[in-house]
């Protein structure tokens, strides 16, 4: 069939969309509108810088949780009942490890150890994360650009009522189960954004805040990797030519799609709706995407929005969601 | 079926063999014998104590081939086809690391990478590794004793036509193709005995080498646990009371049941043979225990031999032989 000629973003086949994107995506919703985004935009139009604030060891293996769950995502190797690890999985070595007592809490794939094995060696070896993510890109098929968003270690430190904990600590063994009080990205002083991660943002149109835990997905890549603040709106027409940045809520009906994002809201005192995450990440936005569900919070919010379906509960949806966001982007 | 009162160690039912046994064995030959010992003798009756020399990283791994295939042997984990490794095993992992350009070379199990992955964590955490193969045997079900020889980091170096190589670059990596010349053992300068192996020794009425590669895998034990030599024969009668020693033949009908043992002997000059196994031996030892084809050879040893059946192709032929072994050990 041919490409019809409407030029709705929705109508158009996926290679016509030219829009140079760069992502911020943490887990598993970042990795899907990545994912969508991906289906969409031509390779060198879209580059995804992903959190490693979640980035651990365990069982001497360096572990990426958020990079590994958009590269599986983007190679079509995740887990869709998950989300997160590889699809067709076994769990040979991991209750194995359990037999001889070992800790068996952080539950690792025999596929997916194979990538922290190897980038435990690479790594042991002197090469830099962003280079093995780039070589492991390249043996998934991965055809995009994907960062983590700095070769530094950093780690997310979450503070709770039962005092500090590692990020993966809190999420995985404690189950999100004690209050948060804050959060402390370690490190951040001396870390520097990988190589290319400013040039991407530097070329491209616009910025598109994946839905993804703000205080612990987005705020350690904005940590490393600052945005520019939106120019302030000149009168009522469009802004002053500069980088778009979108955000997308991962909040629907006040409700995380995902994770402990609205549990961590109420704990820090906020009630977490899209709006919350409208204010979170204040001055920073040309526009924000929120649920249809959530379409009323649309006049509170201080830019332009776009009230559409952002759950994402297939491959179409992901595609679907992408070409909203796009279009928008193209709008403002 | 009531157990028959005749004598014969053949005819014995297991549990009536009481010998205190030390087993020095390698990978998969000692691990049979050891096995066949283990069926006949009470846990308290029994040490095996394993070759090190060839334990090495990998990955990040701390991987013990001897100490593993020992290990799997007796809890019956092994995989009978090729004696290493474990049975119904998967290779999710391997095939995953290679899928990433990584080194495939040395081919690990999903549930054999728990082994080394949980080995290594607690290594790192400062346990030793006699306290890791205690453990692990408890979790496997083994109520024999298994000692690695020491707790010291030792390795196997090859002198060969191409250079000095570690063990498993010249075993596996190299498939044993560069001539042998020589071997060293490196950090046996330092390396101390396992706590409880002298002890094992010294409550010992017999030691046996197990049909293992000598220059490889009991070498390296005798150098860091060298046994007294036995004393000379008295007239043409018994030996003078002191520990015996019986060591297995692992080379039958001048060819090694499995790795490269003949080999070795033919680039070191000499002609691969039970009966240069005995004189590899000479001086320690009290019997020699060879296979029946080699009988002829046995009046060329200048110690009391046995010629049996010593192929171990299933379970019933290694509790035969060790029941052999014992009933030899028991006449000198």
């Amino acid at each position: 069939m041919m490409p019809t000629k409407t030029k709705g973003a929705l109508h158009r086949p996926p290679s016509t969309v030219h829009r140079r994107i760069v992502a911020l995506a943490g887990g598993v919703g970042g990795a899907k509108l990545a994912y969508g985004l991906a289906q969409i935009l031509a390779p060198e139009d879209l580059t995804v810088i992903v959190n490693t604030g979640d980035d651990f060891e365990h069982l001497g293996l360096y572990i990426c949780p958020d990079l590994d769950t958009v590269c599986y995502t983007l190679a079509g190797l995740a887990n869709p009942e998950t989300g997160w690890g590889r699809v067709n999985e076994t769990w040979n070595t991991i209750s194995n490890i359990e037999k001889l007592g070992g800790p068996n809490w952080f539950r690792l794939g025999d596929q997916d150890i194979a990538t922290h094995l190897e980038r435990t060696r690479r790594l042991k070896g002197g090469q830099s994360l962003s280079q093995i993510t780039k070589d492991f890109c390249k043996a998934w098929g991965i055809k995009h650009t994907v960062l983590p968003m700095t070769d530094s270690p950093v780690r997310t430190i979450v503070d709770t009522d039962e005092g500090e904990l590692a990020f993966q600590e809190y999420f995985v063994h404690r189950r999100c189960e004690p209050r948060v009080k804050g959060f402390r990205l370690d490190g951040v002083q001396v870390a520097e954004p990988v190589i290319g991660a400013r040039e991407a943002i530097e070329s491209a149109e616009a910025i598109v805040i994946c839905p993804s835990n703000p205080w612990v997905s987005v705020d350690p890549i904005l940590r490393i990797i600052p945005l520019t603040p939106a120019p302030l709106p000149k009168g009522e027409g469009r802004r002053d030519k500069g980088k778009k940045v979108v955000a997308v809520s991962p909040i629907i009906g006040g409700k995380a799609v995902k994770g402990p994002a609205a549990k961590m809201y109420s704990e820090l005192g906020i009630e977490p709706s899209a709006l919350a995450v409208a204010e979170h990440y204040r001055g920073l936005l040309s526009g924000f995407v929120l649920d249809s569900i959530d379409a009323e919070l649309s006049m509170k919010i201080a830019v332009k929005t776009l009230a559409t379906d952002t759950l994402m509960k297939n491959l179409s949806d992901r595609a679907r969601l992408a070409t909203d966001v796009l279009h928008f982007i193209g709008s403002l």
